[in-house]
């Protein structure tokens, strides 16, 4: 049985949980508090040097981190993860826009607004990351003219990986009612067989 | 024949010239001067909505963008990419890691040291690019500690990738001699057959 080390309320946690959810695959969850100090101690740092969750490990003590290589380890072998050398890397392209492009300020929006005290100098990033997140959406708002979804125009690990910040961005002040494409995405991957919402 | 849009001096752009060359096969090169708006025209919007290079073009018209899915688009089926689950999901843990913890700091210092001149704003954010871009090498120190590659033990694309900027972070004021693992690792990846070295 997989373990994932994670928090609960993470887009890039949530995307395990989205994806062994619609796998039916059994899993253990070990709470981590990573906006809390939890990753920075020198036993969770023995498991990832890097300091962040998730973080798989397999039953016979095998570790992989990095969210989104996680997804297509997990999904290889699934319709979540095409075998079409050309979907694949259309897949990849999206999930490296999203940890490139989207998340550096869509769930960093989200962090300073939800988790930083309203005085905190944080506050400042703000503007900039409205603007650099909203550029984001605005490009998958245009693929969203040609596709239905981002793994290669069909639903999977891409479109997990999008989720995991685009349906929680109005935390982090964004008005989503700009991109209605994508608004739509969001309502067809809630419509997917055994999704399950991120914890809140 | 693959047509590779790209600035030569960009290490996200180089990453392909490593493995196009590594691979034997011919492509085509059309320059583009990122570092001056040649991302922002309309016509390359038209092709890449998010205004980057790397880019490539198949002889059908289809685009490709985003390095690292590139490379392993293009490294599939070769010994550059290994056809082993676990191999494979761990290559991808590092091209995840170097474009998320590892290019944000030490390509953006080189950008600024080596594009910018000395008086720009953006001089005040050394500091912080220079101390992330540290904690990415002592990961891949650690990492070198266990295993002589990244692309899960052997030699592959995620080496490619780490590559492209730790071997010129010196440009952004990052003083290697601290890494002498990573050191090590940059004369074997410059040791493998079909290398070509940066444009500088």
């Amino acid at each position: 049985m997989f373990t994932v080390h994670g928090l609960r309320t993470s887009g890039n946690c949530y995307k395990l949980q989205c994806l062994l959810d619609m796998l039916g695959k059994p899993y253990r969850w070990v709470d981590v508090d990573s906006a809390h100090g939890a990753t920075r101690t020198p036993e969770f740092l023995a498991m990832n040097p890097n300091g962040k969750v998730p973080l798989l490990v397999l039953d016979d003590g095998r570790r992989l981190v990095e969210s989104n290589a996680i997804l297509c380890y997990l999904a290889e072998g699934s319709t979540y993860l095409s075998a079409d050398p050309w979907k694949r890397a259309v897949t990849l392209q999206w999930m490296f826009f999203e940890q490139y492009s989207h998340e550096p300020y869509v769930a960093v929006a989200r962090f300073i607004r939800r988790w930083l005290p309203e005085e905190h100098a944080r506050y400042a990033e703000l503007p900039q990351l409205l603007e650099r997140g909203a550029k984001a959406f605005d490009v998958m708002e245009e693929a969203l003219s040609h596709d239905a979804f981002f793994s290669g125009g069909d639903f999977g690990v891409a479109d997990i990986a999008l989720f995991a910040y685009t349906h929680c961005a109005a935390d982090g002040g964004f008005e989503m009612s700009r991109w209605p494409r994508v608004a739509a995405w969001l309502d067809r991957v809630r419509a997917q067989p055994g999704f399950t919402a991120m914890h809140s």
